[in-house]
């Protein structure tokens, strides 16, 4: 995830253009506010995962889950660091904690959740936890318990 | 700042080894966590800010403050991502935004502040932003305010 320009986590990602299709326009928000090689990982339909109609703001959201290995993070941060929005409207990019720290019930991905995050982003987090099976519902119920964060 | 391993906001450090000195410990975990180079922007007595005592925890801690070029954070952004310790103790660094946005009022600043942090690092951080005359005493509190968060 990233850290926002206003101070909030949150995933990359934003408007769409309107002469670009959806997948074209996230990936090219991708390379702007991560730097992201956009042919050794960009996004397709095929990495859809829901959507959401926001009445009031009069706008919908897509949200894309893509599973990547260490060594394509490993490059997407460093690539990030030097992105054209870094400092702008992204202020770093940070790995979840997908762990919860044995000695401290509440350090690690219960600590995490505690966070400041934007519109449905951390729900967005446990939905791609689930959904590719990183932890199961219950795991997630529990790290949401100890997090003190309600799940909306 | 970095999130860290426990899903909470702080500052990099660590304990100092008994054979060390302090500025030569901290430097030690300033390369294992951000991989920074110490020739360069390497941390001494003339930098130091704080220290607090912790009774009930019994150790001692010591903030120290280094005013750096955007060159200089540039350089230490993209060396963390290889850092030996990153992606263990350390899961990004993170610029902090230290305006407040003029059409949301909690944006920047004030949202920041209402993530989670480790023991005093939201208070350092406030010190550090004072201090440095980034910000006021006057719009420190505005910005708590508008957080919700209160100032231990």
């Amino acid at each position: 995830m990233q850290m926002r320009f206003d101070g909030r986590l949150g995933f990359p990602g934003g408007f769409v253009d309107l002469e670009e299709g959806l997948e074209a326009g996230l990936n090219r928000e991708l390379e702007e506010e991560m730097g992201l090689d956009v042919r050794i990982c960009g996004i397709t339909e095929e990495d859809w995962a829901a959507t959401e109609v926001h009445d009031e703001q009069n706008f919908v959201s897509h949200f894309y889950i893509k599973k990547i290995t260490l060594d394509q993070i490993r490059q997407i941060e460093t690539a990030a660091t030097t992105a054209k929005d870094h400092g702008l409207e992204s202020l770093g990019l940070v790995r979840v904690p997908v762990y919860t720290l044995p000695r401290d019930k509440a350090g690690g991905l219960p600590a995490f959740l505690s966070n400041t995050f934007i519109g449905t982003a951390r729900e967005e987090l446990l939905m791609g936890l689930e959904q590719e099976g990183i932890l199961s519902h219950a795991e997630i119920q529990k790290a949401l318990k100890a997090s003190g964060a309600r799940r909306q």
